[in-house]
């Protein structure tokens, strides 16, 4: 295993995980399981476990259940019904030795635990981070007229952070219309000719002017921004969710409110550019490490640092539905952070004060001081 | 040299080159041979033997040849004409022990092998592969009249598909349009309008809507589609062949034909996202490997299966024209990914049958399995 | 410490560096030297220290004014106003060991070395870079009707070339409009018009006909054009300047002008493909080796030199203001490119003879036979 100071610094420290999700609180038979594993879907003949984040749970998952390193798919499943979902959940969210959760609760087509469930099974604090899309389809869907959606959106908002725990918001706008969008603060006439269009058609939000005048929301709301970059489910048009595209959005909004670019890959250089580049901007590569795993969170850290400054890095699980992913999303980004730091101190890059700092920076700090938090005990 | 049990494996392993070309069966003078090496052309006192892919032909090819290592290119291609096409020719595809080639029989600017006789040479069985734009030109050619033109392609790729020995199609829109095309499949006074266009001015087929028309054939057909993407030759527009603009075209035809990606390079990542979301999309690094040659073929093939499902990459040469690129294709997938294996295998990230397993499946069952090809014997 | 052959080819060689820009010549107090240390801006509790690039000055600068690696912010900037800037630069600039320097004078809002300054505190030769927006800012200037403006500024843009010591032009068009732009030449009415629009509105030269008539007029001038592609600072919209944005442009030019393609990053794999099918197109990592450091440098070269003809590579530091950059910039692109080819050669995958050829060229040959300078002594 990987040894030295950085190592056994980042085994210590409690993370921040700033996005993250609720875990499925009831069993999983093996469609349903394989069906979290990927974001993609189950296709005849391949197994979502034949991919590096299948590989990978049942190299660092296997053992947390108790089984041998690269368990068998089967074997993995049957020890998980044998355990249970609660002993599972908390098995793996003790293994992530995560103290603080800032969830998502806008996304939950299973029935998933709740922050203050989360945290209790983790033994950590939770936080609520607000889906500003689903503030406004719930807008939607309890009946507006056009020229009153901009009003009621922006009071269901406030009402919805003024909420206790609740520390940023968040938008898909990615999966909605992408980045590629007029920048401008859309005119109050035009926000109604929009809500007339939608609200006609129904569904989910994703009428690009609607989209503008959400994002012009949140800024509004005062609250750090969350924002879905890059890797996705196939509902993503990736070329179109390049970070790099809100480049005049942000000239535009600088000096208000933190903007966190989620995810990012394949665009973590791009999205290290806008953070070392803008105040506002910071960045993770959640969702990205559990899915490429251990062999490659280095590789896609190295980037993602090329050129970020070390206070704009944050960790992120992004982890959904499944507790393995709350596990391996911690262990790929300690392990991954832990090597580039660790070489580049072996290397006489980097001192050992400095690789410390900057580890305690990414693995929480950063997180406290964009979010607010209070600071660790 | 590499060691251990994948390297040995992989070497054991005979290949399955699912997108390659003929090869040139007369002698090369120095500026034939070096306008095949490259993708540029030969260009005064910047020598194609002085790029990554020269550099490497005089390292792994020279001995091949019964030459020193790093022999000077010179002495290269003196020895390579005394030894004569045919020697060299079987030499190179005997070092490439590919079983299996898929040969792409629409691009032959050269007097080149059949499929059977590039079969024969290597000790290996050949499939052909039919590049669609060759058809709708050929249709062009004997003359049809613009509302004849959707009848008449659509017979002819029938006509061509049947022919014994035919496993998939192929096309290179990358070349002509690029991928921001509409994704619909377009009406028929649509196609006859760009027929009638397209008839009467000539040429190659690069009219937007009968190359969509290209590509909505090629689905009725029903046999896996080969697609260039990325890297090629300045006739690309690289910013327009990123297959992620085939999105909304790959959620219109998902459920019908398997959609391989070729080449991909600088864009496998996204490569590996789509083949990651949609069912049907499979890829490779082909043609990129040998031009980046061994000392790189590791690093781009850990990009491209960095969230790549196992059961999608495939191997393939896309050599053309010196059968240098069989040998060296193929040793830098062996090469490549036997490192890449082997390293996880080392750092206990991987079993050893689940090693053996992807190295088995990416050097010849996906092809195997997408193709419908006999089992290995 | 990095060793072998080619480290110590590299570490003799003097270097050519083909673009860079004029040192402070007066002290720096902190927020001045904090300012030049980034491509962002200071920000309240983000130090620009905190960076790769900050990082890597404490390590690798502190030494050089004869502090500990490592040493803190403070103590280096205590250090550094004792000295002198005098003094520093001298330091600094002997440490680059660089021979040749080609300076873009267009850009200097402090007041900087000029080239012959710049030269003699380096012991070496320096010549002159033209930036062309700065003419043609300087045409307006000076008043010129908007029907005279395609003569005076070419006639302006003559005048500056024909300077004794200039070897070639440079533009900034990516800061101005990106690259997506029309590539023909445009029409003398059209241009008018442009210039009509422009010269009433003033400010810096943004309007996409006369950046492309800037671009075409460079071709006229028949010296070698520097492009800024890629990085940079918030001005940029990064997703636009993506080199291959260039491609039809690059047909309509070649057997022109040679085009140099700078910094690139992350577009490094998309220039590095420019250069390979294009015989005009040279390019370099510069800026980027020094914001990255040199822990990175040698990824980003592996990345830059995947496909690039080896006589396409040329060294730049694209030092501005902190003469600190021009050390590192030296430094990382000496460490850099040793890396890969001391490992290469120790792979056997290049000889030695090879291995210390491409050093050469890339260190200085290339750019003498891009530029047409004398030989090196």
């Amino acid at each position: 295993m990987a040894g030295g100071p950085v190592h056994e610094a980042l085994a210590e420290l409690e993370l921040v995980d700033h996005h993250c999700h609720g875990v499925v609180t009831g069993p999983l038979d093996r469609p349903g399981f394989e069906a979290l594993l990927t974001e993609g879907e189950r296709w005849p003949g391949i197994s979502p476990f034949d991919t590096p984040a299948g590989v990978a749970v049942r190299r660092h998952c296997a053992p947390v259940l108790g089984l041998e390193r690269h368990a068998p798919a089967d074997a993995y499943l049957a020890r998980r019904a044998e355990l249970g979902p609660r002993e599972v959940n908390r098995r793996f969210l003790a293994a992530a030795r995560t103290g603080v959760f800032c969830v998502d609760t806008g996304f939950a087509p299973h029935p998933v635990t709740t922050p203050a469930e989360l945290a209790e099974a983790a033994g950590g604090v939770a936080h609520e981070v607000v889906r500003l899309e689903s503030v406004a389809e719930a807008v939607a869907a309890r009946g507006v007229e056009a020229d009153g959606y901009a009003d009621a959106f922006r009071s269901a908002a406030l009402d919805a952070v003024r909420r206790p725990g609740v520390v940023g918001v968040k938008s898909v706008a990615a999966y909605r219309t992408g980045f590629d969008l007029d920048p401008a603060r859309p005119a109050d006439a035009e926000v109604t000719r929009a809500a007339r269009r939608w609200l006609a058609r129904g569904g989910r939000l994703d009428e690009p002017v609607l989209v503008r005048h959400l994002l012009w929301t949140a800024v509004d709301l005062g609250l750090p921004l969350q924002l879905h970059t890059g890797f996705g489910d196939h509902d993503i048009r990736l070329h179109r969710v390049d970070p790099t595209h809100l480049t005049d959005w942000l000239h535009l909004t600088a000096g208000t409110i933190p903007v966190l670019l989620l995810h990012c890959w394949p665009y973590q250089r791009q999205a290290g550019y806008l953070a070392a580049v803008f105040e506002q901007v910071y960045l993770d590569v959640g969702l990205t490490l559990h899915h490429v795993g251990p062999a490659r969170a280095r590789a896609v850290l190295e980037e993602a640092l090329e050129i970020t400054p070390f206070r704009k890095l944050l960790y992120s699980s992004d982890a959904y539905g499944v507790a393995e992913f709350y596990g391996l999303g911690a262990l790929a980004f300690r392990r991954g952070l832990g090597e580039l730091l660790q070489d580049r101190l072996d290397a006489d890059e980097l001192g050992l004060d400095d690789a410390l700092r900057l580890a305690r920076w990414a693995a929480s700090d950063n997180a406290r001081r964009v979010y607010r938090l209070p600071d660790a005990h």
